[in-house]
């Protein structure tokens, strides 16, 4: 499974005939079996077992066991990972831990660009903290010189939504060290795209999506890291009864557990992280390496031909392989419009306001002929100017 | 649905055939035609669909539908709960904006036998807080009368995890309210087992379970309430993305969306999720008033079989039925290894640490001649002290 020759292989999910997915960075496609596998974790767990699935199926184990198998994907030490919650609700938690590392200080520095829940929960929890504590969000080619003895926390993401910039994780996480600051790296489009390094770039808290290059399903529990310098002495904010020491001894105080564990919190859900865990199958013993050499080969193609056939877009994606993450963007006024005309013939991207199609490319599943096909497609659609037609137009509510 | 003496129905369930299943308050059973349901969310709407199910499939309203269900079941308003997260998150987000109601206080009280993760939380959010914010957790019968003018928060749980007893919400709320306290009802084990009266009781803020009566699946999301009085300016401390007036706007600060809304955070467990929506087709139209009557029934049925079989048992749950939840429980010193000894008859109860057997008894799929059933075998397991075997003293992780 490690020859990326062999890529793409798109038997490995049950993907539709005659569909471009192109967005398997906001929801991964279903991986071959991980249907039956929910199947039986309806039936043969829940249905048979009964509450006995908490130990006879492994249930309680399972987010550990789900943790396992990302921790290499990201460079992670054994026993750095915890798995469940939200993304959001994940950030909440390092952020808590993070600026509990650094009382004296009062900001969290981040980038204006970020996704925006990153900054939403940030404002959130700062708002809540009360004391003075604040976000501050710069452009994002001024966050990194706006790193200074001020900055408690700085909250990057990886990988920009959008543009798909990848930051430099270790110059900007020693940079980050250099002046005191803890940092913390959202690796929603980094984790199963390309070998992240978290141990080997000092990073000190780290979160992560499950739905996108993980492919586990919509909604997929998310996961964190915290570095190992960190585990045992780390306050748990969220600081619920899976977290504890001893869950089912049902004590009155709070024991943290060992490490990462404190930082569950309640009961997580089971099918949803039971398909997570099966579609994790498909990076066992995958050299993420050779993916992003295949990914970064795919990404300069598909920049190429869209170049060559839609000499109208503006390329929002850096032309630079080192600086970028998996997938390519380019912009058009009318991007909604032209992405629902794309999508109506098969070939499926997704919009990000104001104006950017955008175009996640995974090997595990697209070749260049997938490509050449989605950028003749896109050419004819704005050759012909056929997406601007009223059902073109209409906003859906997710975009 | 509604006619009580139809019940049980056992084939609404995938029971497996020969079981007693007395712990539904721990996990309900899994609903017929449920295998099914998440079958096709899986295979015709991940894997077809891909990410247009957010829009195709409904996914991004999927949340508001199982909202929508819960509703009636715990007496409250249209649009006053939101799905999502776990209990322990809900707990914490209703925690907060209870504290930023009554800021001049300092004290969460709370009931020292309460459920430990909702204690664990609450001493969570007061450590993170700081200034001052504490848990005061009295003795349960000494909490009614704790309530006075330095309580910012009342946050009890209706019915006692072990003993089942019940509180009497309308009373206890409007005492609270007089001293000027904000009320947090935990409906773990309510919601689905009575008519809970939220909005008739005053109530300001409610959390609860799916995976308890309401049969969601192992780990289904929670539920929370706000009482429409507080929804409209309640500032969320878990700021998320999907909370947001318009989260595919990508707006970089945040808006608080409409109402109750504002609670939701990240991307909620479709998987998960749906599972938990075709589970709540078994509440519809039916008659809770008349299930609690049954329920009652068989509660005292029960008593009297066990007291009649089992006459060393000391019951822990109140005679009275009019101060009681959906379960029964008996105290006996060897209670871990008498409850695995009855699950390895078939007859599936649980035991909660130091010496509680505790037996879920919901009229849906639960008749008299289970619980002569069960009352027998737990008889002869006691006469004979077949319980005392090595192999029912291992401790399992989940007890």
């Amino acid at each position: 499974m490690s020859d990326a020759t062999a890529l793409p292989q798109r038997d490995l999910f049950d993907l539709p005939e005659g569909v471009v997915y192109l967005d398997g960075n906001s929801l991964g496609p279903l991986p071959r079996g991980t249907a039956e596998r929910l199947s039986r974790a309806v039936g043969a767990e829940w249905g048979a077992q009964l509450v006995r699935g908490w130990n006879d199926a492994g249930w309680i184990d399972l987010p550990d066991r789900v943790a396992a198998r990302i921790a290499p994907l990201i460079g992670a030490e054994p026993g750095t990972v915890a798995v469940g919650d939200s993304t959001s609700v994940n950030l909440f938690k390092v952020l808590a831990a993070a600026m509990a590392l650094n009382p004296e200080r009062r900001v969290i520095l981040s980038d204006a660009g970020n996704f925006p829940t990153d900054l939403y929960i940030a404002d959130g929890i700062c708002r809540f903290r009360g004391e003075g504590w604040r976000v501050e969000a710069k452009p994002s080619e001024e966050v990194e010189a706006a790193i200074d003895e001020s900055v408690a926390v700085l909250m990057l993401t990886q990988v920009d939504y959008r543009t798909g910039r990848r930051r430099d994780m270790r110059a900007v996480t020693e940079k980050a060290h250099a002046a005191g600051a803890v940092v913390i790296w959202d690796l929603a489009h980094s984790a199963g795209a390309f070998p992240v390094e978290l141990a080997a770039c000092g990073a000190d808290f780290a979160i992560g999506c499950g739905y996108k290059f993980l492919n586990g399903g919509p909604g997929a529990p998310a996961f964190l890291y915290v570095a190992p310098r960190h585990a045992a002495t780390v306050e748990p904010v969220l600081s619920g009864w899976m977290g504890h020491a001893a869950p089912f001894a049902f004590d009155p105080g709070y024991r943290p557990g060992e490490g990462v564990e404190r930082m569950k919190v309640g009961t997580p859900p089971i099918l949803s992280m039971t398909a997570l865990e099966d579609a994790l199958r498909l990076f066992e013993g995958r050299d993420l390496a050779a993916l992003e050499t295949r990914a970064q080969d795919l990404c300069d193609h598909f920049i190429a031909a869209v170049e060559a056939r839609c000499p109208g877009l503006v390329l929002a994606t850096p032309r630079d392989r080192a600086v970028r993450g998996s997938h390519v963007s380019f912009r058009h006024p009318e991007g909604y419009a032209v992405m629902q005309a794309l999508i109506a013939q098969g070939v499926i991207g997704d919009f990000r306001a104001p104006d950017i199609l955008r175009f996640g490319i995974t090997p595990l599943y697209i070749g260049e002929a997938d490509l050449d096909r989605a950028a003749e497609v896109l050419g004819e659609i704005l050759d012909s100017g056929s997406w601007d037609r009223p059902e073109f137009h209409a906003r859906a509510k997710v975009t």
